[in-house]
Protein backbone atom coordinates (compact mmCIF):
# COMPACT_ATOMS: atom_id res chain seq x y z
CA UNK A 1 0.00 0.00 0.00
CA UNK A 2 1.64 3.30 -1.12
CA UNK A 3 -0.47 5.81 0.56
CA UNK A 4 -4.01 6.69 1.25
CA UNK A 5 -5.38 7.44 -2.03
CA UNK A 6 -8.79 8.57 -0.57
CA UNK A 7 -11.52 8.34 2.03
CA UNK A 8 -15.04 7.67 0.65
CA UNK A 9 -17.69 9.68 2.69
CA UNK A 10 -21.55 8.99 2.05
CA UNK A 11 -23.40 11.87 2.03
CA UNK A 12 -27.30 13.23 1.79
CA UNK A 13 -26.88 16.22 -0.25
CA UNK A 14 -23.72 17.10 -1.82
CA UNK A 15 -23.57 20.59 -2.76
CA UNK A 16 -24.37 21.13 1.50
CA UNK A 17 -21.94 18.78 1.99
CA UNK A 18 -19.51 20.92 -1.09
CA UNK A 19 -19.98 24.07 1.60
CA UNK A 20 -19.56 22.26 4.68
CA UNK A 21 -15.87 20.75 4.06
CA UNK A 22 -14.89 24.08 1.92
CA UNK A 23 -14.92 25.31 5.35
CA UNK A 24 -12.94 22.55 6.55
CA UNK A 25 -10.53 22.61 4.52
CA UNK A 26 -10.37 26.40 3.48
CA UNK A 27 -10.74 25.89 0.45
CA UNK A 28 -13.04 24.33 -1.95
CA UNK A 29 -13.56 21.07 -4.25
CA UNK A 30 -11.20 21.12 -7.17
CA UNK A 31 -13.81 18.56 -9.19
CA UNK A 32 -16.76 16.38 -9.51
CA UNK A 33 -17.50 13.51 -11.35
CA UNK A 34 -20.98 10.82 -11.88
CA UNK A 35 -20.05 7.39 -11.76
CA UNK A 36 -23.06 6.30 -13.79
CA UNK A 37 -22.30 2.51 -13.17
CA UNK A 38 -22.16 3.37 -9.48
CA UNK A 39 -25.42 5.14 -8.77
CA UNK A 40 -23.16 7.93 -7.69
CA UNK A 41 -22.09 11.50 -7.70
CA UNK A 42 -18.79 12.47 -6.47
CA UNK A 43 -16.87 15.49 -5.41
CA UNK A 44 -12.97 16.01 -4.65
CA UNK A 45 -10.98 17.63 -1.91
CA UNK A 46 -6.96 17.83 -1.48
CA UNK A 47 -5.33 17.24 1.65
CA UNK A 48 -1.74 17.68 0.71
CA UNK A 49 -0.96 14.07 -0.91
CA UNK A 50 -4.40 12.69 0.25
CA UNK A 51 -8.04 12.90 -0.88
CA UNK A 52 -11.63 13.36 0.58
CA UNK A 53 -14.01 12.09 -1.63
CA UNK A 54 -17.60 12.86 -1.10
CA UNK A 55 -20.58 10.40 -2.40
CA UNK A 56 -23.81 11.41 -3.08
CA UNK A 57 -26.51 8.62 -4.14
CA UNK A 58 -28.05 8.71 -7.94
CA UNK A 59 -30.62 6.52 -7.33
CA UNK A 60 -32.19 4.12 -4.33
CA UNK A 61 -30.63 0.77 -5.73
CA UNK A 62 -27.11 2.46 -5.16
CA UNK A 63 -24.64 1.18 -2.78
CA UNK A 64 -24.46 4.61 -1.19
CA UNK A 65 -28.25 4.62 -0.83
CA UNK A 66 -28.33 1.50 0.86
CA UNK A 67 -25.52 2.46 3.39
CA UNK A 68 -27.18 5.50 4.48
CA UNK A 69 -30.25 3.63 5.28
CA UNK A 70 -28.48 1.39 7.26
CA UNK A 71 -25.82 3.34 8.73
CA UNK A 72 -26.37 7.05 8.09
CA UNK A 73 -23.74 10.02 6.88
CA UNK A 74 -20.15 8.54 7.38
CA UNK A 75 -17.19 7.39 6.31
CA UNK A 76 -18.09 4.65 3.86
CA UNK A 77 -14.34 3.30 2.99
CA UNK A 78 -10.52 3.73 2.47
CA UNK A 79 -8.99 3.59 -0.58
CA UNK A 80 -5.44 2.54 -0.46
CA UNK A 81 -2.68 3.36 -3.56
CA UNK A 82 -1.12 0.65 -4.88
CA UNK A 83 1.36 -0.18 -7.54
CA UNK A 84 -0.14 -3.31 -9.23
CA UNK A 85 -3.50 -3.89 -8.68
CA UNK A 86 -3.39 -7.00 -9.86
CA UNK A 87 -1.04 -8.68 -8.45
CA UNK A 88 -2.27 -7.12 -4.83
CA UNK A 89 -5.57 -8.73 -5.33
CA UNK A 90 -3.99 -11.97 -5.35
CA UNK A 91 -1.49 -11.83 -2.89
CA UNK A 92 -5.01 -10.46 -0.78
CA UNK A 93 -6.56 -13.54 -1.84
CA UNK A 94 -3.94 -15.70 -0.99
CA UNK A 95 -3.85 -14.27 2.68
CA UNK A 96 -7.75 -15.17 3.03
CA UNK A 97 -9.04 -11.72 2.47
CA UNK A 98 -12.43 -11.60 0.29
CA UNK A 99 -12.20 -9.85 -2.33
CA UNK A 100 -15.33 -8.40 -3.93
CA UNK A 101 -13.63 -7.98 -7.60
CA UNK A 102 -11.23 -10.52 -8.79
CA UNK A 103 -11.13 -8.22 -11.80
CA UNK A 104 -10.44 -4.83 -11.21
CA UNK A 105 -13.54 -2.46 -12.58
CA UNK A 106 -13.28 1.63 -13.82
CA UNK A 107 -13.88 3.51 -10.59
CA UNK A 108 -13.83 7.69 -10.41
CA UNK A 109 -10.87 9.94 -10.95
CA UNK A 110 -8.93 7.66 -13.79
CA UNK A 111 -8.63 4.32 -11.26
CA UNK A 112 -8.64 0.90 -11.48
CA UNK A 113 -10.47 -0.24 -8.63
CA UNK A 114 -11.02 -3.35 -6.35
CA UNK A 115 -12.91 -3.70 -3.15
CA UNK A 116 -12.13 -6.15 -0.01
CA UNK A 117 -15.27 -7.11 1.95
CA UNK A 118 -15.26 -4.91 5.48
CA UNK A 119 -16.21 -8.86 6.75
CA UNK A 120 -12.70 -9.72 6.46
CA UNK A 121 -11.20 -6.26 7.81
CA UNK A 122 -13.00 -5.88 10.87
CA UNK A 123 -15.52 -4.03 9.49
CA UNK A 124 -13.76 -1.38 7.18
CA UNK A 125 -14.60 -1.31 3.48
CA UNK A 126 -11.16 -1.34 1.99
CA UNK A 127 -10.64 -0.17 -1.77
CA UNK A 128 -7.37 -0.92 -3.61
CA UNK A 129 -7.00 1.29 -6.26
CA UNK A 130 -4.24 2.51 -9.12
CA UNK A 131 -4.06 5.65 -11.50
CA UNK A 132 -4.93 4.15 -14.96
CA UNK A 133 -1.55 5.06 -17.64
CA UNK B 1 -5.21 20.40 6.49
CA UNK B 2 -1.92 19.31 5.32
CA UNK B 3 -2.82 15.51 5.21
CA UNK B 4 -4.43 12.74 6.36
CA UNK B 5 -2.03 11.90 9.61
CA UNK B 6 -4.06 8.71 10.22
CA UNK B 7 -7.30 7.01 10.41
CA UNK B 8 -8.54 5.54 13.51
CA UNK B 9 -9.56 2.22 13.68
CA UNK B 10 -11.84 0.54 16.55
CA UNK B 11 -11.05 -3.22 16.84
CA UNK B 12 -12.50 -5.67 19.43
CA UNK B 13 -8.91 -7.80 19.76
CA UNK B 14 -5.90 -5.61 19.00
CA UNK B 15 -3.87 -8.61 18.93
CA UNK B 16 -5.65 -10.30 16.20
CA UNK B 17 -6.62 -7.45 14.42
CA UNK B 18 -2.64 -6.91 14.04
CA UNK B 19 -2.52 -9.93 12.38
CA UNK B 20 -4.82 -9.05 10.05
CA UNK B 21 -3.42 -5.46 9.17
CA UNK B 22 -0.19 -6.99 9.23
CA UNK B 23 -1.45 -9.24 6.05
CA UNK B 24 -3.23 -6.78 4.43
CA UNK B 25 -0.42 -4.29 4.70
CA UNK B 26 2.51 -7.06 4.08
CA UNK B 27 3.90 -5.92 6.72
CA UNK B 28 3.96 -5.72 10.79
CA UNK B 29 3.09 -2.76 13.03
CA UNK B 30 6.13 -0.21 13.86
CA UNK B 31 4.35 0.59 17.28
CA UNK B 32 2.04 0.08 19.99
CA UNK B 33 1.13 2.52 22.72
CA UNK B 34 -1.50 2.46 25.81
CA UNK B 35 -3.51 5.85 26.44
CA UNK B 36 -4.30 5.68 30.03
CA UNK B 37 -6.60 9.08 29.94
CA UNK B 38 -8.51 7.72 26.98
CA UNK B 39 -8.66 4.03 28.11
CA UNK B 40 -7.26 2.76 24.70
CA UNK B 41 -4.86 0.39 23.33
CA UNK B 42 -2.92 1.78 20.25
CA UNK B 43 -0.91 0.04 17.38
CA UNK B 44 0.41 1.55 14.42
CA UNK B 45 0.86 0.82 10.67
CA UNK B 46 2.31 3.00 7.93
CA UNK B 47 1.02 3.40 4.44
CA UNK B 48 3.81 5.99 2.65
CA UNK B 49 2.94 9.30 4.19
CA UNK B 50 -0.03 7.76 6.33
CA UNK B 51 -0.34 5.74 9.08
CA UNK B 52 -3.53 3.43 10.30
CA UNK B 53 -4.32 3.66 13.98
CA UNK B 54 -5.82 0.60 15.44
CA UNK B 55 -7.58 1.34 18.86
CA UNK B 56 -8.66 -1.27 21.89
CA UNK B 57 -10.55 -0.20 24.73
CA UNK B 58 -8.86 -1.18 28.37
CA UNK B 59 -11.83 -0.31 30.37
CA UNK B 60 -15.64 -0.54 29.55
CA UNK B 61 -16.09 3.03 29.67
CA UNK B 62 -13.85 3.89 27.05
CA UNK B 63 -15.31 5.49 24.27
CA UNK B 64 -13.77 2.95 22.05
CA UNK B 65 -15.99 0.42 23.72
CA UNK B 66 -18.98 2.79 23.93
CA UNK B 67 -18.05 3.36 20.03
CA UNK B 68 -18.25 -0.79 19.31
CA UNK B 69 -21.12 -1.60 21.76
CA UNK B 70 -22.83 0.88 19.42
CA UNK B 71 -21.57 0.69 16.24
CA UNK B 72 -19.25 -2.38 15.77
CA UNK B 73 -16.03 -2.63 14.50
CA UNK B 74 -14.79 -0.08 12.35
CA UNK B 75 -13.34 3.60 11.36
CA UNK B 76 -13.76 5.36 14.40
CA UNK B 77 -11.90 8.97 13.08
CA UNK B 78 -9.98 10.63 10.93
CA UNK B 79 -6.92 12.62 11.75
CA UNK B 80 -5.72 15.58 9.76
CA UNK B 81 -2.27 16.63 10.64
CA UNK B 82 -2.51 20.86 11.08
CA UNK B 83 0.47 23.44 11.38
CA UNK B 84 -1.25 25.24 14.28
CA UNK B 85 -4.01 23.46 15.98
CA UNK B 86 -4.66 26.25 18.05
CA UNK B 87 -5.05 28.79 14.98
CA UNK B 88 -7.39 25.98 13.47
CA UNK B 89 -9.60 25.41 16.47
CA UNK B 90 -10.20 29.03 16.09
CA UNK B 91 -10.71 29.31 12.84
CA UNK B 92 -13.25 26.33 12.70
CA UNK B 93 -15.38 27.59 15.75
CA UNK B 94 -15.67 30.49 13.77
CA UNK B 95 -16.48 28.60 10.68
CA UNK B 96 -19.26 26.84 13.29
CA UNK B 97 -18.10 23.62 14.03
CA UNK B 98 -18.54 22.34 17.41
CA UNK B 99 -14.70 21.71 18.59
CA UNK B 100 -14.81 19.29 21.62
CA UNK B 101 -11.72 20.27 22.99
CA UNK B 102 -11.25 24.01 22.69
CA UNK B 103 -7.90 23.41 24.57
CA UNK B 104 -5.98 20.31 22.62
CA UNK B 105 -5.33 17.44 24.97
CA UNK B 106 -1.91 15.25 24.33
CA UNK B 107 -2.85 12.07 22.42
CA UNK B 108 -1.06 9.00 21.38
CA UNK B 109 1.46 9.13 18.83
CA UNK B 110 3.25 12.49 20.22
CA UNK B 111 1.01 14.54 19.52
CA UNK B 112 -1.63 17.23 20.54
CA UNK B 113 -5.03 16.82 19.25
CA UNK B 114 -8.61 18.05 19.41
CA UNK B 115 -12.00 16.63 17.74
CA UNK B 116 -14.80 18.04 15.89
CA UNK B 117 -18.17 16.78 16.46
CA UNK B 118 -19.44 14.26 14.32
CA UNK B 119 -22.71 16.18 14.16
CA UNK B 120 -21.23 19.15 12.50
CA UNK B 121 -19.57 17.56 9.70
CA UNK B 122 -21.61 14.45 7.96
CA UNK B 123 -21.02 11.59 11.20
CA UNK B 124 -17.32 11.78 10.90
CA UNK B 125 -15.74 12.22 14.29
CA UNK B 126 -12.45 13.99 12.34
CA UNK B 127 -9.58 14.97 14.77
CA UNK B 128 -6.57 17.72 14.30
CA UNK B 129 -2.97 17.03 15.16
CA UNK B 130 -0.13 18.53 15.22
CA UNK B 131 3.66 16.88 16.74
CA UNK B 132 4.75 18.18 19.83
CA UNK B 133 7.89 19.36 19.43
Amino acid sequence: MKKIEHIGIAVKNIEESNTLFASLFGKPHYKMEEVLSEGVKTSFFKAGPNKIELLEATNPESPIAKFIEKKGEGVHHIAFAVKDIYSEIERLQKEGFTVLNTTPKKGADNKLVAFLHPKSTNGVLIELCQEIE
